[in-house]
């Protein structure tokens, strides 16, 4: 690899997005399984880049620096690798996102308007360390026709090197630097400043990361900062499936985003509800962080307001009652992320009232907050979680990575003739066809 | 009217927000009808307030510090005023961009997901002196569920506050506050830091106010900078219709972001067309400057660099010969603001190689770029136009005012049936079916 600075490399990526906004889905396609097959070609390879990462890792750790639940999620093997080549197939045979028309209208004689999916053009990305993030990344932005640049994390920089330069050369046919790997946490910054040339920056790790790049930055940002859902067992909720639900939305697996952090239970169900609820946390390792009200009932340590407020990601629960249904909206509103909430009732009148108030990306009724995600809710592979509410929102498929773009083909029209006295009126009609069969 | 703080004024949107969401399309109209009436109703007073402005204006003006357009854009008649209820009427009469269905997905046997159209929130807005453009946003925002603050130009204050009031008190059986007008300059900036509360801005001004917004604030702003648009004759145009195409595009409306600021011609016809198209131009007080190649064939004043990334905005356009197809597409990419640009040829392939290879949210064949709007593409009222490729791109209608949300539907649901060794498979079938209607 020369060394290039970070602009030189944006601008290369500019310039490959225009042509590769051209490449049809089959190429495309080719281009992921070729990067499929020169995976499990240059195992050997991979694996040796990975060793000498792990081996830095593993001596982070000695050091206190680092946990070992880091350097796993480091560590690659011939079965990972494996199955991240079977990741970059299935993007492969997913449904192509461009190449689709949204619109066509005719607006008069000759003169007709299609509005087709066309990709972004250039996607910034900071991710975390493990080094399959790279290549889902990079093969979620070839399926969608997007330049994109790479910023992994320096754990895994020997890794991400090598992965880089296999997908470069399994994919050589396409415009040169359409992928772009960034390395120095400097170069970041830089990034952020390119607003001229980088559309669309998806940061994933820490709130406190994603809100920094939030703040620094003129490019739109697509991403998810805290994840605080909730589930709210209403005074008609069926108490066995509430328990089912709150157990499932906390323990089964409680360092992801759309794990619950706080349950809220009507006041006239808790004596009934809580203590049972409370038994099965327990025996999960669930520490229970309750109100006044929550702890004259069941055994739990005192929630402050900072619980409230606060995203555990850990087998850690808050929990309040309240007094109506609007007193579990007005909790959710104030503490709430906007990312998902459920309420457990037998009463689909309230629950409307509930789903409809709520400004959250997801609102559930009778079923679990960890629903929350792409692969579940069929929309193929995950870009990311958005709990911004403009462009996308909630789990965000291959469509997050594609905007629209307007063609027109006239016959000579100008707008002269339908202005002014003698204005010609327009038809907008719509039409079936596709723009590229006009 | 009270005083509030800035502040006070989005918190207060913000909670009416939440009431706003959940009324009917029939609710919205119906508020918006009762504007239409009050407007009628309340002439006097509103023209009795516009006077003011208006006096005011006509003193700037002597003083030589406003121009004679801007008073005229202020001042308000009683024929003005009917136009103005006509268009609240007519945007009650709009298709409604909520209360829609967008997607229907079976994830199992009673666990559905829908995906439905939802207001965006709070929006904020600042615009222009015309008095009219207060009224027009709100009833836009009305229309689509979203809470809004209104801060208008200085120069329409008495007209505003007048406007406001009748909006507010027409609209007394919406949640309070679901419209806020602020008046000072210094809550502009106010506006910038509240990216807790507002979802969404939306500036209308010169480019260099829209740039001031983006580069002060994290919260997602829709607008537009500005539109250097292009017209590109190739070697196989109709040079008639190039001709009628390249003069519509320049001199039908000059001052607006859609009109033609560079025209690109092929060198092989420039002999041909440019004179003919010159005479035109020059009829109808064009001024024109051209390239070195273009001032050997017509009498133009010379362009420079500056001109090529210049929106004039008015009678003047700038010339230059390109050699190819990818002549013209290399100084489109290179100078332009992805606005529109129209290639007029006889060659559909070389139509479709512009038409794909250019990033701009507009690319037209064998038409004016004049067409670039939101009313002409059909998209009824146009809420701006956007610039940037996020969310939403080019003229935008009122479902640039929405966003989405999930709704789940189980009974009991929980993830661990789908994780794990015996995990259930999902079903993800697409079904007819709206989420209110389950």
């Amino acid at each position: 690899m020369t060394e290039q600075t970070a602009r030189a490399k944006v601008d290369e990526a500019q310039t490959a997005a225009r042509t590769l906004a051209m490449c049809s889905e089959d190429e495309r396609n080719a281009g992921l399984r070729s990067i499929a097959d020169a995976l499990e070609e240059r195992t050997d390879e991979i694996l040796e880049a990975n060793e000498k990462d792990v081996a830095a890792g593993e001596k982070l750790l000695e050091a206190g620096e680092y946990s070992q639940a880091l350097v796993d999620r480091l560590k690659l093997s011939e079965s990972k690798l494996e199955d991240i080549a079977e990741m970059v197939r299935s993007v492969a045979e997913q449904t192509d996102p461009l190449e689709k028309t949204l619109v066509s209208r005719r607006l008069d004689e000759d003169l007709e308007l299609y509005k087709t999916a066309v990709p972004i053009g250039v996607v910034g990305t900071v991710f975390e360390s493990r080094p399959d993030a790279l290549v889902q990344i990079a093969a979620l932005s070839l399926k969608s026709g997007n330049a994109v640049i790479l910023k992994g994390g320096s754990e895994a920089s020997h890794s991400n090197r090598v992965l880089y330069e296999i997908i470069q050369e399994a994919t050589d046919e396409f415009p040169a630097g359409w992928a772009q790997l960034i390395e120095a946490r400097e170069d970041v910054d830089a990034l952020l400043e390119m607003d001229d040339a980088i559309d669309l920056l998806m940061p994933r790790g820490s709130s406190a990361f994603v809100e920094y790049i939030q703040d620094n930055t003129s490019i739109p940002v697509l991403g998810h900062t805290e994840g605080i859902c909730h589930v709210y067992v209403d005074d008609d909720a069926d108490l066995e499936m509430a328990a089912d639900i709150a157990f499932d939305a906390k323990v089964q697996y409680p360092a992801v985003c759309n794990a619950v952090e706080t349950l809220l239970v009507h006041e006239s169900v808790a004596d009934e509800f809580l203590p049972a609820i409370a038994e099965r946390y327990e025996d999960a390792g669930v520490e229970l962080r309750g109100s006044e009200a929550v702890r004259e009932i069941i055994d739990a340590g005192p929630a402050t307001e900072d619980d409230w407020a606060s995203e555990y990601g850990d087998l850690v629960l808050s929990i309040t009652l309240v007094d109506s249904l609007d007193g579990a909206i007005d909790h959710i509103a104030e503490y709430g992320s906007k990312h998902t909430e459920s309420i457990v009732t037998e009463d689909d009148d309230r629950a409307v009232r509930f789903m409809r108030s709520l400004d959250s990306a997801s609102v559930f009724h009778n079923a679990s907050t960890r629903f929350s995600d792409g692969y579940r809710f069929g929309l193929g592979a995950e870009v990311g979680i958005s709990t911004g509410k403009i462009h996308a929102r909630g789990p965000v498929g291959l469509e997050g990575l594609t905007t629209y773009k307007y063609h027109l083909e006239g016959d000579g029209h100008i707008v002269a003739t339908y202005a002014g006295e003698d204005a010609k009126p327009y038809l907008h009609e719509e039409f079936d066809g596709d723009w590229l069969d006009n």
